[in-house]
């Protein structure tokens, strides 16, 4: 399979299709330890490590700036030497492909710290 | 009682002492809308609105500068025009007056808007 981090959001309408339980747990093996929240609504959650809180705010503008190009908002989650991530999507109210495409996209600008 | 926001915070020693039910509760009146949270530590929580993404990023990094120059740091978690934030003191797992100072200040930040 291909990188999910190769590929680029698409629009997601209202009456897009969510990504079914099976899907879901195929794509999640495609990514490095991200966690499947299953409630309220499915969404796709992981928690990185920083020594410092000027690594930790960096990173959260990093996934900001991805927010803003891919036009698809996280809920970014910013304490001291720790950045929580929730994708999710709001017009489905629960996973698209396009979570998994961006916590791919997530995992690479980690790595590039 | 003199603004909160003019004074600055202290350093937080794991002997400080816990700001008490009662004055917790008089200190909240000094400040707009802050909610008191009680499980599972007691914390400041406010949640504040912008009209796009970009209001709620600039916010969310004023906060962070905020929390650098006080050496205290919240819990700020952004979402597309959205930004909650979680003031409390870890060392002493509740709240300080450092923490009413900070959520006060975090009020000024947002009237700069």
């Amino acid at each position: 399979m291909a990188n999910l981090s190769d590929e680029t959001c698409e629009a997601c309408r209202i009456d897009a299709p969510l990504v079914s339980q099976e899907e879901a747990k195929a794509l999640l093996t495609n990514l490095d330890d991200w966690q499947l929240i299953e409630t309220p609504i499915n969404q796709l959650h992981k928690v990185f490590h920083f020594p410092d809180y000027q690594g930790s705010l960096d990173f959260s503008n990093k996934i900001a700036n991805l927010a803003e190009q891919e036009d698809h908002h996280p809920k970014i989650s910013l304490e001291w030497g720790k950045v929580s991530v929730l994708w999710w999507s709001h017009k489905i109210n629960g996973l698209h492909r396009n979570d998994f495409i961006c916590a791919s996209k997530t995992d690479d600008l980690y790595k590039e710290n």
